[in-house]
């Protein structure tokens, strides 16, 4: 007899704390070392994203002791707004809470998940609470946080609460079972590579080691603010079309204007093209009258528009300038090229920019190091899962023969990517890694293979002059033979015919391209490929 | 002012279906092909586990429908037991729900999330659910199932209940932008191994493309039933051990008969043993009275325990047999070496075993493949996310130089490792890549190794023949010349000097190893590392 019976009476509900609790290897927790450092990288990057929401120069404090074997507490100190007493303990113990999950805006966090996963990881590991210290507009809140696994809920235990005139977060969690270590996937390497990319965060580091070390902020400017920006008609699924013709049926009442309000570049001219395109559609009727056909024929519609591209300006990069900067501080290489593409968009609609740059030979070859990529996503340094990331695929499988460079994993050469967005399609909840979604992937390797055309008339031009060089001093060997013989048969000056050839071989190998052949600099790259979208506008 | 008030405007918290919403490719919903050979991984993954549980011989029918472009219906009929009514709108609509999460037992599902995550995607690229039919104890229920994303809780609409003498689970459910293809990647390659390491399960695939194709079952024998057991003590944190000390406070009285009846293992000897190792502890307390301070103690009196492993025979792998028939079937190889290596525990305490199958040469040159590694997580082919696996990874890493073999993907070789556990370490919730756990790579390693040494033996006797034969051709050349030379010299017949000369020859050549080196096996790899646990035993 066929029975399902028993093993039904075992069907349960689980909550996503219970959930990443089995599975801790997907939030970066596997391995000591790179437990320690994903530690690291969830509460700087809050601090970071904290001081860029609140136009806030960051100063922030990684405070590691060591307690004992693979025993540590961590104490990550920001000055940024602090978060209200109400907030605290969801923002640590709750996961998938936030305000970053829903947002449509470049930042470094995007899931809600990060801290409260760290709070769980510390909780697993020692059995420890998280404190937390939250100055917030003039009260300064302890508490300490755990997370009850059944329900994904903060449970708090609320410490003090006395005024203040400071701000700022400050987050103390022990850890055992980790380890600390000054590698590439170590806390140091994090986060040199974090003031990197981010040279208006000043970022101090108590090593427990090798003791304090600063990483100054290298400028006082304040980067731009990336900002929300509405989601782009191009990026819309008919899912999220009904979606959000639901939510706003009773701020808008008819589909057209719903259209304009609630989408970036819908003008009403556009909405005009669409229901010439869209006949079947009343544009007219209430958005919670919208149905999943018609928001499918609105969607086709949609990508029969020219639209304007999203708005450039809401993505921040690090800038050519930074990157050359910070290259020639890390590797005084002896050459740095830096590309920056124009924004995009992927899936349709989802605002990118990727920024590229290659630093070659000089302190790279002296170091020993070869062909290696440094990842960044949203200026924040992903260390880990290597082999998995779009970028660090992308790059390798660039034909770097083409660019008179050998074997990538031969050469002195370091190559950087950032990937800018308002949603970073990462593989997995450690965010470690990019997914390999073409419209990414096309732009990382438009941007390197740029980058890549630098060093090639560089290399070209230095391989040219080698050659001229050696053809230089080829001659050179026949001139006293030749100036005798000439002197011989004509009767003139021996010296004097040797000062004419001199001059004549001079003359011919100072000019470099007088020996002919041009740079075969390498165009099968460049970005001659149409735009998705049309940038002349309407708006 | 610093005002971190706006920005908290905006707190709010998610479900795990909106947070998978947002990340699809996490789940394995990226590229068009990939995606619909997910679908069918994780419908053919819960029917298998089905006939698995209730101890039936799988008959599954997968029906792939071509409604339009890149438009697929999609139907998984299963002979397992069916759902009953309660469940089935869960088990298919809501993330987290079912019987598989927090069993500790092998099998192929672990989540509880990839059903639902069909349903989900079917929803997001058609606006339609995802069709039931479940006969289930004399009963037909058909239904239709959505995910409401804000509760992650399923949408139902009942749609008919009939008596029936069937049993079985039939799902349908729609896609748009997805791809089928014939292609390492695609449907039908997914089956061919699902049938390769589950050689008792009858598989059809009505394909859009070719038509009916039947992978008949190969042998009419239910494998052994994987069974649960309980968690063992080296694999237990001083949290599982608090967590499961209250669990269990009501149902035993004292901490040494909790341990005894909740962990494997744990006979009343070893108690005593933990009652010295941890004199702090009072083994006799109610198991709720237990602090962290006494879980961290007497986890710690856990690891200088000498314990014995963890029931081997829950787990089961597809065995020797099985590989080098299947091997033979797809590549009429020159050879297959097949290792099975003891089940060992990962983490501590997670029992898991290798199995590994190298083929070599014949089909394989024929068909011009070179390093192929075919990977499997509990008999479940893994396609994808090769590069970030720790199966692929360990394969390549490999110094294949050792084994008379130049590099890995060079040559004509296939290497299979399958890898049973009652919880795979995979990277992320797409379940496609394995984590680098230290011990499931070392025993990956040594297992490909041991087949790898059968390899070199046979190249190794295979170049030696090569060897011994030119120089027996060598020889010979000198034969006649010879022959004639001392025939001369003493007077005696060159055809009997000749005959004498070719025996000795003969003689000499005909046994390998008389020439003198012995066949360099590299034995560095042999399993020779003691086990971490005692296998002779006290129970």
């Amino acid at each position: 007899m066929v029975d399902g019976e028993n093993i039904f009476a075992q069907f349960k509900e689980h909550s996503v704390a219970e959930f990443f609790k089995k599975n801790q290897q997907m939030l970066g927790f596997s391995g000591k070392v790179r437990s320690l450092t994903t530690v690291v990288h969830e509460f700087v990057t809050n601090s970071i994203d904290a001081c860029e929401e609140a136009g806030i120069l960051p100063d922030i404090i990684v405070n590691l002791e060591e307690l004992g074997e693979e025993h540590y507490r961590l104490t990550v100190q920001d000055n940024g707004p602090g978060i209200p007493k109400t907030h605290v303990g969801k923002a640590l113990g709750q996961m998938l809470a936030g305000t970053k999950f829903h947002r449509y805006i470049q930042q470094r966090g995007q899931q809600g998940i990060g801290a409260s996963g760290c709070c769980m990881f510390s909780y697993l590991t020692t059995g420890k609470p998280t404190k937390a210290a939250s100055c917030y507009k003039g009260t300064k809140y302890e508490l300490e946080v755990l997370i009850d696994f059944k329900s994904n809920k903060p449970l708090l235990n609320m410490l003090s609460e006395s005024p203040t005139d400071q701000h700022g977060l400050t987050v103390t969690s022990e850890y055992k079972g980790v380890k600390h270590e000054q590698s590439n996937k170590g806390i140091f390497e994090y986060l040199r590579r974090t003031a990197l990319a981010n040279p208006h965060a000043s970022i101090t580091f108590m090593d427990p080691a090798t003791g304090k070390i600063s990483l100054p902020r290298s400028t006082e400017t304040i980067p731009p603010k990336p900002f929300e920006i509405k989601p782009h008609p191009l990026g819309i699924s008919p899912h999220d079309l009904l979606e959000t013709s639901h939510h706003y049926s009773t701020e808008y009442r008819k589909l057209s204007s719903m259209l304009q309000n609630a989408f970036s570049r819908v003008s009403s001219g556009k909405v005009e093209e669409l229901r010439r395109l869209v006949p079947d559609v009343d544009f007219d009727k209430n958005p919670a009258q919208l149905t999943w056909e018609d928001a499918e024929k609105v969607v086709k519609g949609f990508q029969q528009v020219k639209w304007i591209a999203p708005a450039t300006d809401s993505l921040v990069p690090i800038g050519r300038a930074q990157i050359e900067n910070s290259f020639r501080n890390i590797f005084s290489p002896e050459l740095v090229i830096v590309t920056e593409r124009s924004p995009k968009v992927y899936k349709g609609g989802i605002p990118f920019i990727v920024e590229a740059g290659i630093a070659y030979g000089g302190g790279i070859a002296a170091a020993g190091k070869q062909g290696e990529v440094m990842r960044f996503a949203n200026k924040v340094p992903l260390l880990f899962d290597t082999s998995g990331c779009a970028i660090t695929e992308t790059v390798k499988n660039i034909d770097w023969n083409r660019y008179n460079l050998k074997n990538f994993d031969d050469e002195p050469i370091a190559v950087l990517v950032n990937l800018a967005s308002v949603h970073i399609p990462y593989t997995g909840a450690g965010k470690q890694a990019v997914a390999a979604e073409e419209e990414v992937e096309n732009e990382i390797r438009f941007a390197v293979m740029e980058a890549a055309r630098g060093i090639q008339r560089y290399l070209s031009g230095k391989r040219k002059a080698h050659d001229i060089a050696t053809r230089k001093k080829l001659v050179e060997r026949y001139v006293e033979q030749l100036s005798s013989d000439l002197a011989d048969l004509s009767g003139g000056k021996k010296e004097k015919i040797v000062k004419k050839l001199n001059e004549i071989i001079e003359d011919k190998y100072a000019k470099p391209g007088a020996e002919g052949d041009e740079d075969e600099v390498d165009d099968s790259t460049r970005d001659t490929k149409p735009e998705t979208t049309d940038t002349g506008g309407d708006e």
